[in-house]
């Protein structure tokens, strides 16, 4: 089977032209398949602020409201992923730009949960697997901004790691997938503010130690959650790293690669 | 040939809820293949009021600076394009919405003026026939929003009756083309207050007879002038009217059909 790189990048490299465009460079410069999944970053949080939204906080997890969805709406889908695309369109890489509505990529429904109503946020269902495929065969590079929808016309805000995980396990079938959640450390560091203490693998067993030695907290745990649940459902390797590395990723030479065992 | 419908809808539509649903529901029962390019409408205007970006006017022409293209791109290429492309999607069309940076789509030139600097304003030089040759192929029906890009990274604020003539034209070698004009108006008329004094047919002659005469003027003409172009270079028939009333317009029973002869 044909390798496939989904890399996802995060807000924080969003959010830095220099690095984005380091970053657009080396995904250029990837030899096969590879889809991009782009994170939110602080524009939406700043529009909002300009914009007199305030931002509703409920048990410390930020709601979409209306108006909020329209804002990540438009900064997501319109201005991060169109300026990505027209940057990759100028490196030679044939971009095109989507969210989860688009062709009914990614279909999502409203996150149900007991006690918190989190407003428009999307948990994802499914993907359309056939139409990645096709316009794969196009070489055709997809770039997915973090907006699903629930087939009844409703736009809906989605966490971009999930979207990634679950477009890398859609495809499984299909290709050798490798999941590439990329960002602006060397990878997951056992000192996070020393980036020499990388560590440069883990599978289940040591991943139980680090969190119980609370080496991995916060944000990176449904990070590895998810990386773990890819590779449960055969996604080949799941590297976390460097965005502006892209290819030494690929090829093993930094980052945290993950694997079952 | 098969038929093609390529329907533009104006800014009017856009921006109201109640018509824009109407006229959504109206294009998923079109037969055949269908694109839909959509205009602008009001809500970049208040949303770069809202956010104190001033609007320049050069010689009566708005200029689109830095800080609107930002703002044209989040609102027709996120908002309204991926509103626009649920609500099709929950009337199970097949509906992909992209700008002309997508796929290179559509590839265009920052306007050259002698006298009056546009701004980030693209004129369009070339369509990408063959991606939506395949496109259709997959019965998808494409959703445009009114940005081009350059092939060097900019995206461009693009008039959206030039980009649905140019499509139109296009595909005018693969596909009888229908290209419609959709407003908030029954067509051409003889007086523009009255709904009833409907002008069913215009050829080139009259053309220049309502011109002369004055019942064509402003923004009529540029988009006559379209229609014209469209005819020169192929598509079978051009039809202004109503956008709600599209399968109307379709099958003759009303707006302003345009031929040369």
């Amino acid at each position: 089977m044909e390798n496939l790189y989904v890399i996802k990048i995060g807000g924080n490299i969003v959010d830095n032209p220099a690095l984005l465009t380091e970053c657009l460079a080396a995904f250029a410069k990837i030899k096969g398949q590879a889809i991009l999944v782009h994170g939110g970053g602080k524009l939406a949080t700043s529009l909002a602020a300009n914009l007199g939204v305030e931002q509703t906080m409920v048990e410390g997890r930020r709601i979409t409201d209306a108006e909020t969805l329209k804002i990540v709406t438009m900064v997501y889908a319109g201005y991060i992923n169109k300026n990505i695309v027209a940057t990759l369109q100028s490196l030679k890489v044939n971009a095109m730009g989507l969210t989860g509505a688009d062709g009914n990529l990614i279909k999502a429904h409203k996150r149900v949960h007991a006690s918190i109503d989190y407003g428009f946020v999307g948990d994802v269902d499914e993907i359309n697997v056939g139409l990645i495929q096709k316009l794969l065969a196009e070489n055709i590079r997809l770039v997915i901004a973090p907006i699903t929808h629930n087939g009844e016309g409703q736009v809906l805000n989605t966490n971009a790691d999930t979207i990634a995980q679950s477009i890398a396990t859609g495809l499984a079938g299909s290709y050798q997938v490798h999941l590439i959640f990329g960002f602006e450390k060397e990878g997951v560091l056992l000192d996070v503010d020393v980036p020499s203490s990388l560590i440069k693998h883990i599978n289940e067993p040591s991943y139980q130690k680090l969190k119980a030695d609370k080496v991995i907290f916060e944000g990176m745990v449904p990070k590895i959650d998810n990386a773990f649940k890819a590779l449960d459902n055969g996604v080949k390797s799941v590297i976390i790293g460097s965005a502006e590395k892209m290819n030494e990723l690929i090829n093993g030479t930094t980052g945290t690669t993950i694997t079952k065992t």
